[in-house]
Order: structure tokens, then sequence, then C-alpha cells
């Protein structure tokens, strides 16, 4: 059997182990004890509430997906059937991993409750585990939507051009992403917010009191916003860097044979693997900071990364810079996620600096959070410019270059499944301690909550900081592959491609050269597009800011009536109607997410066709480096605000009940939709301009305006 | 006499009657009645506050003047003693004109206030032409100072090449705009946020009450922040308008003639007359809102401006196509001040949803203004894009399109003169309202005073988005002047320049070939460069920020000190330590703006020699587009939080003291360092890289790093 077909049964086989550890990991969570009657019937609500929500955004969904299908099926003009099918299953297995990845979810989080009763160990076992679910559901589907459709469309049997159908995979995924995460970000924050303002500042009752009408839409929004919306985020990064990373290849089986194209797969796999080794080692110790138990499942996936990367590099691909580029990727994701703990880490300076700010105001607290906010992207974007320029040197430069940031992006990427395993924990363990707080625990049960929570924090902060580094990187390359693309089309044979990055050589090709003369900076019609694209971000952003301002404001509304009309609610002695806020979150977010889908996708075709293909090209680098750098700040200040907040409560300047812990409340509630909804949005909207350009760009060639 | 003579004689002539006409209107100032003795007490601590705070910052200044241009005459390759003097000539006009329109608002504010108690039409007039110093003398100095040094290197006798050595003249004024802006809004927005923070949140006392020890420094920031901050500005924006326009023009010499060098000139002198014309048109009514009466003096500029334009084009030019950009860019300048009124207009749809939001609570009113300020920045960098890609193919595109944006550009800033007019009167009745509250004058005369303020806040954010605009279209031309001079370093011969623009074309010479490569999209290192400029707004921004944050933390604690240590001042019965204030704040201010002058000299720099000169063109292009993008999110937010605060002051949504307002306080104290301290001073590290770059090119083309 030679190493190409080896690898093709290989892959989707990883992906089917990953799968089957994922179903041994939902019986394992069935199995273990779900707590009281009381804890049973809140997990309840929130699972209701959550699958409701679900059920309505695949509603919502689906017709979108069967029309731009029937669509692709007309317009495209080649690969019809492929790319539409692709599409078709690509938004599929997305939902198909958010459904598996939030019903471990909802169930992981009352049983982390219940195990938190006994042993702190054991509940972060459990809620690891429960995480896990997530992290290698969106590896193992990957792997074998990849695979599967690449033997379907013949791209294994070795016909190079075959791989450009995968595209419309990667952009059903993508379609899917947004919309997971976008409603379920406004839903999540509009219930957030509206839970704080009404329950914490006016009623002054405590976070997840059960009276509270918001409270069980809240940790439904945890759900729907941070398991699925991050879950389908992740997804579609691995397949937008696959498919990306195998058109890239494509260019260089004249060097590296067929394996060139499949050499992403092997990745994968070496991940979808060391996610398994990571989640089964991190088991927690009465004693250590789970922070430590989850350090130790990242170093493990982190650990046999590199020993199989030096494998993959030295003996599969015969070029040991492949193996360096592959680890410099790795490296990156360990300096980014160092970067973000100290730009959000509450024994750090900046958090500091920000609740010490809210002693002369809300003002200073909030101008804080926003500076220190900026001052993080501006290192972590460099960083990624950086890896970018080295790992094209490493490889020497030119074309070749081109193949080393490819393998940087993809040992960036290799770190996805356990990093969303310790991500999808944050939420489950927030859900816990609104358990706990809800069920009246006591409070031995909501301390050990709270432990988990902090480091769930952390966790959900490396893990944006991650994905928009990784996005980021991906993005380039898809950038070489809609270049390559582009290329193709214009005429260009693939020999004669390194003219399209090889400077200062002599013997350009015509065909070449009036590509690169189209790339060029010095059009005004690529200055305005570059200009377009950098306002999308803010475009995107303020919409979907407006929508979450406009379903809290409703939220409020709502929380508000049912204090105002509900008889010995406050008292206590009655249940207020949690049905009806989840209901209108639902309803709103849905409704919302609609105007910032559209401006994500109407931009990209209106300049694809008006302005052609190549300013394209600098429209969408304009989205992705502004997207980046404005994501980073919103995650950032967000995370910084908010434990700059945990920070006054305790006990500095004043601690809780004090001017400081105002400010800072304030701070963390106008930093969440920055960072729970636009920022994660946004990184979605990139990767989505990305795919969706790749895959319309025979259209824009073929119909496009020529200007020049 | 020829034209070109003509030319070169009439200019000059022009900017000494613009001069002229600053030192009438100033004897016409000072024979103003003055008020009452103790409004000439107060007037007197202003001046004397804000004439200490430039003697401080010209005596800063000075040193990195003398020693860059030592360094210049030391390491210029070629021209080293012209751009040596043309850097000290530059920065030493900048600091005059400040001094100039600096000194007349100092004294036209008690004037204003004094004119109030019998009449606001004379109030208008006088505070008009106090700002009209400001307006003329830059216009007068930019057109003495090009025509002067321009004869002195022999631009005028007819030497190509001598054109670039105007740059040294550009790099001045953008130095000591840089620290004139950053200083200035350092030390307004601290002492700002610290006399609203004590006097309005903590004690409860009115804005511009006396007993507050912030107050005079307050007074003082507005004359050092917005009246010589902006002057600055738009002197340096003139400045490196018409040098851009000129380097760009003197490559279609074979085909306009020496004329094609120096049409901006012309159009520089019909702003000034035009400008000159709208000062003295401004007369208030005792009815009419004194914003028609400005809008009158701005109507007579530009119908003087689209007349003197048909002449320039059809006549002197002979392209009717050259007057139809023209008065293209005039009417991009009516458009974004339609659009600036829009998005922070208080009768508006986003403002009143801003005070609106803070019905639900603070976070709200945040995240609508921060949605809305987003949002705004969108439509007016997308409307540059367009005018840009519409003046380029008015000329039919290729090289002769270059000389459209050119034009376009022109076009724009052809308002600046009688812009900044109405910019400087903002804090001029800014001021007069405060002296007249520290007067204890009549609710009559704080009645006009407050109109006036009124419209001096739609004035001053017309001139932002005004300035932001005229910034970028500037700094588009300004990056083909560089590249236009990196061809020719890099041995292409004017005649070939067409290459660099021309799509399509069959015939490139070899080294414009090499420079359409070198400028190629598809290179990492300029995909890296791209990306580095992106994040120089955010961390030049988050530096301002923080300094703006420092000074008002340690303002505050003065003047709570004084609250606290001087007995009787909240009774009323002594006086507090003005001078303290102010005194810490130019400490401060002048301490805090070093850091963010380093950032915006020591990354061009940097990237120049480490990546290359063509790569720092995609550096440029980042900062451009997204400081752009970013500095009018940036005033158009601060904007309209600041009217949403004075809208529910008019008495929606609660009024005074309700929790709407405690929330537009807040929305509008974060928004200030936003709106008057990073948002004007990127315009200014936008364009002082623009020109440090030309300046620095045959450097960076010497001893640059060669990677490509």
């Amino acid at each position: 059997m030679d190493s190409t077909l080896f690898v093709s049964i290989f892959a989707p086989l990883i992906g089917c182990l990953a799968l089957a550890v994922v179903a041994a990991l939902y019986l394992w969570l069935r199995k273990q004890d779900a707590g009281t009657e009381q804890m049973q019937e809140i997990a309840h609500f929130i699972q209701i509430g959550a699958n409701a929500f679900l059920r309505r955004e695949f509603l919502t969904i689906a017709p979108f997906v069967v029309i731009l299908a029937l669509l692709l099926l007309v317009a495209m003009p080649e690969g019809k059937w492929q790319i539409a099918l692709g599409f078709i299953v690509g938004a599929a297995f997305s939902m198909l991993a958010i459904f598996i990845g939030m019903n471990a979810a909802v169930r992981a989080n009352v049983r982390t409750t219940a195990a938190a009763r006994s042993s702190a160990a054991r509940a972060l076992m459990v809620a690891f585990r429960g995480g896990g679910t997530m992290g290698l559901s969106i590896t193992g589907l990957t792997l074998v939507g990849i695979a599967g459709l690449a033997a379907l469309f013949g791209v294994t049997r070795g016909y190079p051009e075959s791989v450009h159908l995968l595209v419309g995979f990667g952009f059903g995924a993508s379609f899917s992403a947004l919309f997971a995460q976008l409603g379920g970000g406004i839903f999540t924050k509009g219930a957030d917010i509206a839970a704080d303002l009404v329950g914490k500042v006016e009623q002054g009752i405590p976070e997840d009191d059960p009276r509270n009408a918001a409270v069980i839409a809240d940790q439904v929004g945890d759900n729907v916003g941070d398991v699925a919306g991050r879950g389908a985020d992740l997804f579609e990064s691995g397949v937008d860097n696959i498919i990306g990373t195998m058109i890239v290849g494509s260019a260089f089986i004249p060097t590296y044979g067929w394996m060139a194209v499949l050499f992403p797969w092997i990745s994968e796999a070496i991940g979808a693997i060391g996610a398994i080794l990571g989640v089964l080692v991190v088991r927690g110790t009465e004693k250590r900071n789970p922070i430590v138990s989850m350090n130790l499942g990242f170093l493990t996936t982190a650990l046999f990364a590199v020993a199989s990367y030096y494998f993959l590099g030295v003996y599969v691909m015969h070029d040991t810079r492949i193996f360096y580029c592959l680890t410099l990727g790795l490296i990156t994701a360990v300096l980014v996620s160092l970067l973000v703990q100290f730009y959000t880490g509450i024994t750090q300076r900046p958090v500091k600096q920000i609740a010490r700010g809210g002693m002369s105001g809300v003002a200073i607290n909030l101008i804080y959070g926003f500076a220190w906010g900026m001052e993080s992207a501006v290192i972590m974007i460099i960083l990624v410019a950086v890896v970018n320029v080295i790992a094209f040197y490493i490889m020497g430069g030119g074309l070749a270059g081109i193949l080393g940031i490819t393998a940087a992006t993809l040992g960036i990427s290799v770190m996805k499944g356990i990093i969303m395993a310790a991500d999808a924990f944050g939420p489950i363990a927030d859900n816990a301690s609104g358990i706990a707080e809800m069920a009246g625990l006591g409070s031995q049960v909501r301390r050990a909550g709270d432990v988990l929570d902090a480091a769930g924090n952390i966790t959900k902060a490396i893990t944006k900081g991650y994905s928009m580094s990784t996005a980021l990187m991906t993005s380039v390359v898809i950038l070489f592959a809609y270049l390559l693309s582009a290329a193709q089309l214009a005429g260009a044979g693939s020999g004669s491609l390194t003219g399209l990055v090889a400077f200062g050589g002599a013997s350009l090709e015509e065909a070449t050269l009036r590509i690169v003369r189209h790339l060029s900076l010095a059009h005004p019609l690529n200055i305005g597009a570059l200009m377009i694209g950098a306002t999308v971000p803010f475009l995107f952003s303020s919409q979907a800011m407006k929508a979450v301002g406009r379903t809290a404001f409703r939220m409020v509304d709502e929380v508000r009536r049912q204090f105002r009309e509900i008889p010995g609610l406050l008292a206590g002695r009655a249940i207020p109607e949690y049905g009806a806020c989840v209901d209108l979150g639902t309803r709103h977010a849905l409704r919302e997410m609609v105007v910032p889908t559209l401006v994500g996708v109407v931009f990209p075709i209106t300049v694809g066709f008006l302005m052609g293909p190549w300013a394209l090209a600098f429209y969408l680098i304009g989205v992705k480096v502004f997207g980046a750098t404005l994501a980073i700040f919103m995650f950032n200040a967000g995370g910084a605000w908010d434990n700059a907040k945990k920070y006054v409560e305790e006990g500095h300047f004043g601690g809780k009940g004090s001017e400081p812990h105002k400010a800072g409340v304030i701070g963390d509630t106008f930093g969440d939709p920055l960072k729970d909804t636009a920022g994660p949005s946004l990184h979605i909207l990139i990767k989505l301009q990305n795919i969706l350009a790749i895959t319309l760009l025979p259209l824009f060639y073929a119909y496009g305006l020529t200007w020049y």
C-alpha cells in the first residue's frame, strides 16, 4: 500500500476513533450522579431552553442553506454538484458538532455540581470530560467530513484540480458558524446583561439568584453562546485551515508529491490523538489549582504533537525545515496563551490598574480597560506577522516560503481539540456554580464551583486569543490559496506560479506578470478595496453590538415586568416565568443575526463583482488584518474588565459594594458584548469571507467588471 | 511675465494678505470691551496658564528639533542643508501659527462674554473672528513658508528634483503638530475629566464652578488642546498636502508644464481668499441660530472656490477634468460634514438612542455609543475610497488618474481656513460660557453663551471628521508621492513611471516592472508590514489614553486635596489654588507625550530599515487606513456620547440628576479622551509617518536590509 493511500484511510479512521471516544465520554457522563431532584429540575430547565434555541436556530439556517446550495448548483461554472453538496454537508456537520457538544455540556453541568459536593477533583474531571466531547467532536467530524468528500470527489485519486471542489464544505461550515456564534452571542449577552442590570444593580440580589427571571436564560446562553458558538467557530477554523493548506499544497506536488496535499490531514490526525490523550490525562487532585491539571493536558498534547511532527517532517515530507515550521506554529500557540494570561490575568498589572482606576470614577476604569485592550492587540498581531515572515524565510522564501507559512498554520491549529475542551469546560463550570447557587447548596460546594469558574475564565480568554491567532494565520494561507486559484484561472500554469511570490527572479511568464501587476499596491482601486475591507469589521461589530443592546433592553423590561407583576416574587414566594425570558431571547437573537450575516455575505460578493477578483484580495486582507486586531482588542479588554471586577470583589480597593466595585461592574457589563458577541463573531466573519471568496472566485472571474 | 513666475509671486503675496488680515482682526479684537474687572481677572488666569503651557511645550520640543535637524544634516545623502533647514522652519512656523492663534483666542473669550451681555449677535462675531485669526494664520503661513523655501531651494526656477527638498518643511510641521496635539490633548482631557469627576460627580457643584480647583486648568485646556492642537494639525495637513501634490505633480510636467507642480499653490491661495471672505461675512443676528450664520460663511468660501476652480481647471490647466476632480473634493467636504451632523447631532436618531439606552443602565448607553461610533466610521471611509476611485477614473485611470486624486485632495482641503475658524470658535465660546459662570453673570448672558457653545460642539465635530477625511485623502496622495520617489531612486526614469499604475499596458520598462513586483500583495513581507502598520494606531491610542488616565488620576487627587485642606473652599469663602492644577497638568502632559511620540517615529524607521522601502509602503497604508477608521470612530462616538448627555440634560428621560443622566455623564467622560486626545493625535500620527517616510526614503533605500 503506498503512503498516499495509507493516509487516505488512516486519517478518517482517526476521525472515527475520536468520535468513538466522544461516545464513550458521553456514556461515562450519563452514568455520573446528577444530584438532587431540585438540581435535576434546574438542569432540565437549562436543557430545554438550550435545545429549544438550537432547534429554532437550525430551522432558521436550513432555508438559507437550501437556497444557497441551489444557487451554487445553478451559478457555479464548474464542479456544480460537488460544491453544492459540500456546502450542505459542511453546514450539517457543523450543526451536528454543535448538537453533540452542547448536549454533553448541558448534562455535564449538573453532574459537575453533584460531584463538587464530595470532591473538587472529581468535579474538575466531569467538567473537563464534558468539554472534551466538544473538542473531540470537532476534530473527528473534520477528519471524517474532509476525507469522505475527498474520496467522493476523487481528490485522493490524484487529480490536483479536484482539491478546489472541497471549498463548498468550508463555506457550509463557515455559514453555520456565523449563525451559531452570532445568534448564540446575542442571546447570551442579552440575557447576561439583563440579569445583571435588574438583579445585581437594581434589586441588589446575588448573581444566579433563582428569583431573577433571566437567570435560566443566562445559563442557557452560556451553552448556546460559549459552547455551541465557539465549537462551530473552531470546527470551521479546522476545516478552512485544512482546505486552504491543501490548495496551497497542490502547488507543491512537483516537489513533495501528492503528500504535499495530504500532510494537513496527518497534522489534524496528530491533533486528534493528542487531544484524546490530553483529555484523558486531566484528573484533578484535591489540592492542586485546576489550571495546573489542565496545563498537564495541554502539555501532553503539545509533546505528542512535537514528537509526531518530527516524524512527519523528517520521514514523511523528507524536509526538516517543515518540522521547524510546524513547531514554530506550536510555539506560537504557547506564546499567545502567555500573552493573553498577562493582559487578562487577575494578578497582573493591567487588571489591577483597571480596578484601581475605578477609585477615581467609572470613566477612568473604562479608559484603562480600553487602552490595555488596544495594547494587547498590538503585540499579538505583530507576533503573527513575525511568525509569518520567519516561516517564510525558514523555507528560503519564494514559493517554498508559502509552504512554510502553511506548516506554521497547521502547527498553531494542532492544539485546537484540547483547547476547545478546556474552553467548553468554562461554561460547564459556570453553569455548575449557577446550579449550586440556585439549588441553595452549601458554601463549600459553591466555593469549589467558584474555583473551577475562575479557571474557566482563564481558559475562555486563552481560547479566544488562540483562535484569533489561528484565524489570522489561516487567513494568510487562504489568501495565498485564493491567489493561486486566481492565478490558475488567469491562465498561469502551476509551474509558473513561482513568479507570484519569487521577487527578483528574471524569468517571469507573461500570465504571472499580469497577476503580479494586478496585485500592486500602486493602484487606487486596490487601495479603495483595502479601505472598504478595513471598515467591514466595524460595520459588522456595530450591528452585533446594537443587536445585543436591543435584546438586553427588551429583556430588562421583561425581568422588571415580572418583578412588578408576579406577587411575592422578590420575597421568594413565587417562581418567575423563566421560559418567557428564554423565548424572548431566542426570538430576538435569531432575528437580530440576519443583518450582520448579510453584511458578511453581501460585501465580498459586491466587491468581487464590481471591483474584480484582484481588488477583492486587497479587500480581504483589509477585513482580516483589521478584523483580527479589533477582535483581539475586544476579547482582552472584555476579559480584563471582567477580572478587574473580580479583583475588587476579592476585597481590594474597598471590595464589594464600593465605588470601585460599581465601576468594575459597569466595565464588565460594557465589555461583555465586546468579548462574547462582536469579538468571536469577527473571527467567523473573517473566515467566512475568505472561503466565500474562494468558492465564488470563478464567478467573479467570469462575470466581474474588468477595470484594468 | 510668464504664468509660472506669476504664480510664484502671487501665492506668497496672498499668504501675506492673509497674515495682514490676521493682524487687523487681532487689533479689532483688542479694541473690544473686555468686561468687568472680575471677568478680566479670570481671563488673565487663563492667559497666563495657556502661555505657560505653550512656553514649556516649545522648550520641550526645541531640543528634539535641534537634534533631529543635526541628524538630518549628517545622515541625508542629498539635499542635507535644505532638508534640515526646512525641518526647522516647518517646526518654527507651526509654533508661530499656534502662538498667534491661541493668543487671539485667549483674548476673544472674555470679549465674547462681555459682548454677550448686550448682544448675542455681537458675541458670535467676536468669537468667530477670534477663531478666524487661527484659520487665516495657518493658510497664510503655509503659503509664505512653502513659497519662500521653494524660492530659496530653486524649486520655482524649474528643477523638478528640487521639489523633494521641501519635505523637510512638512516633517517639521508634523513633528511640532504631534507634540502640540498630544500634549494639549492630554492636558485638556486630564483637566476636564478631573474637574467633572470631583466637581459634578463627587461634590455636586455645577460645571465651571469657581470653587473647583481644576476649572481654570479645564479652560486653559480648551485653548492649548482644541485651539492650538487643532491649529497645528491643520497647518500640517495643508503643508503635507501641498508638498505631496507638488511631488506627484512633478511627474506631469511633460503634459501640463511646470504649472503641474504649482497649481496646488493656486488652490491654497483660493482657499485663503475664500476664508478671508467667509470670516468677514459671518455676522450674527439676534434671532438666527449661530450655526446658520456660520453656514453662510462656509457657503461663501465654497462658492468662491468653485468659481475659482473653474478658472483654474479650464484656463490655467486647460483640462476640464481637473475642474471636476477639484469640485468633487469640495463636495466631499460637504458630504462629510452632513454625515458627522447625522452621527453626532443632538436631534438625530443615534444620539437619542444612546441617551435612551441609559434608561436600562450605563452599559447600554456605552454599548450604543460604541456601536454607532463604529458604524459612522464605515460610511465615511467608504466615501473617501469611492471618491478616490471616481477621481482616478474621471482622468481616465492610469498615471493621469493619480493627478485626479491629487486634485480631489486639493478640493477637499480648500475649506481648511474657514473650517479652522469655525473650529476655534468652539473653545472660545466654551471659554466664554465658563467665564460667565465663574464671574456669576446673569442667566441671560449664560443662555446666550450656551447657544454659542452648542453651535461650537457641532463645528468641533465637523472639523474632526473633515480633517480626518482630508488626512486620509492626503495620505493617499503622499503614498503615491512616496512611490514615485521610490521609483526614481530605483532608477525608473520619470517617463517610465506610467507603468507604476497603468495596468494592462504592454510596454513596461524593466525598472518599473521591478517596482511593481516589489509592491505585490502576494509577498509575506508586505503582508507582515501591513499587519504591523495596522496595529500602530492601536498602540499609539492606548498610550495616549493611558496618559490621560494617569494625568486625570493625579489631578483628581489634587482637586480632592484642595477641597480637603483649604478651609472654607466648598462654602465659597476661599479661592482654590488654580495654578497648582495648571502646573500639574502641564508637567504631566509634556512628560506623557514622549512615549507616544517615540512610537510614531521609531516604528516607521525600524520598518524602513529592517523590511525595506517597499514593505514600508504596505506598513504606511496599514497605518493610514486603520488609523483613519479608528480615529473617525473615536470622534463620532465621543461626540455622540457628549450630545446624548446634553439631550438628557434638555429634560428627556428624566433630565438632570436622573439615572440616564448619570449614564450620560459617564459615557461623555469616557468618550472625552477618545474624541479629544487619541483621535486627533491619530491624524497627526498618520501624516507624520507619511512625511517621515518620504524624508528618510533615501536612507532606507541606501542602508535598509534587502530581502528580495
